[in-house]
């Protein structure tokens, strides 16, 4: 399109869905999804995507959808030419006057993977980047367990670290999340208990599905937590009044 | 109400309003706001809300509303009696069958005062907390700043911890926020530095209001910061790809 002789290009929405209740998405994020031509969003090699599940109660007829392939086996560099590809697709969308709204599982830069999207893709194309509620946030009121307040530190530590890393960490923060959990579970449990935390922390897996699971810890089964699983903890336990 | 001599109560909703733009609401937040008779929110003994505020668009007539009175200037044990004294004027609604909407800013469990009703409030009703829209993820979005991917550690420092403290924590971490700077700038300008931070770090004040505002952190004054900012740093800076 030309409009005084300027291109008019479309533009990229990071749209954060939320953690997995079509509810949760934003009313600015269900208008912009509404709106847009164009929808992107992370898909497994094999085609399957939770961001566009999370959505699907809520997309009309006559869009135009552009999975996005990750190796959810492989790391964030082995991904490179995976996300490389993937933004010049979009690319050929904004290029094309179209705007297009990539599909984040949560939000955008909470350990999604539109960090590396956006990082492909800002200094070429207008970008707007449209908060959601994190899974963070959406397992603590699951749990009905407050995150932080007032001056607390509040750490979040992904299951895969270093059990001293861990440990160490958990000791000096006052609330700490402890995400992706899955095959980590026994670690996690363990370094709970040597930071004095275990008769504080609280699990849930695969928040704001329907088969959500809330359950004491002590009662997980170490095999059984699914990647998308968090532990929440923090040292003041019970005593918030 | 009674139903086979049962008695019917209301249900308390920890309800998160997001950070202040009124569309960062969620869908499920909107219809529950919409439905309930009662809303309540923390205000300043002046019977100042910015809670309040942020859904005033959204409110339609016939709501009996209920601050609840906080004093700003003290910190949360000086305040145990307002609290009291909200839980009861709560209770007094759900004890009527009424639902009653606490309205909370961001997300109720992200360093809100909700976490000291809820420990007041959750023994004895039901209660259902609606998770929101952080601060922490609409800085990161107003700033186009990724704030944890993969295994980072992401840490949440309130600004008036100790320095030595937050230098500490700041060098442990992958991804940092400092929240409520207000008058705590400076100090914080230097611990950046100390940390080697400051290249990264960026600022942003009042996300989602009419007057937000982010600058370069070299050039905020020393005392113009207000509480409601937000400083976010990553040790990767701009590497993201």
């Amino acid at each position: 399109m030309a409009e005084g002789g300027k291109r008019l290009t479309g533009t990229v929405y990071g749209l954060g869905v939320g953690p997995g209740d079509p509810d949760l998405i934003t009313v600015k994020g269900l208008r912009i999804l509404e709106a847009a031509p164009v929808i992107a969003y992370p898909a497994t090699m094999e085609g399957e995507s939770t961001a566009r599940a999370i959505v699907d109660t809520h997309l009309g007829n006559g869009k135009t959808e552009l999975p996005l392939f990750i190796d959810i086996s492989a790391g964030h560099a082995a991904n490179a030419p995976n996300y490389d590809k993937a933004a010049a697709a979009i690319s050929a969308h904004l290029e094309a006057g179209r705007d297009v709204a990539v599909l984040c599982e949560g939000d955008p830069f909470f350990y999604g993977s539109f960090s590396y999207l956006f990082a492909r893709l800002a200094e070429d194309w207008p970008v707007e980047v449209v908060p959601g509620v994190s899974s963070l946030t959406a397992c603590a009121a699951a749990l009905g367990a407050p995150l932080a307040a007032g001056g607390d530190i509040l750490t979040v530590l992904p299951a895969s670290l270093d059990e001293k890393v861990l440990r160490q960490r958990m000791e000096e923060a006052d609330g700490v999340a402890i995400i992706k959990i899955g095959r980590h579970f026994p670690k996690i449990a363990k370094v709970l208990e040597d930071a004095g935390l275990l008769a504080n922390a609280r699990y849930v897996e695969r928040v704001g599905f329907a088969d959500e699971r809330s359950l004491p810890i002590t009662e997980v089964k170490a095999d059984e937590a699914p990647y998308f699983s968090m532990v929440l903890a923090h040292h003041r336990g019970e005593a918030w009044k």
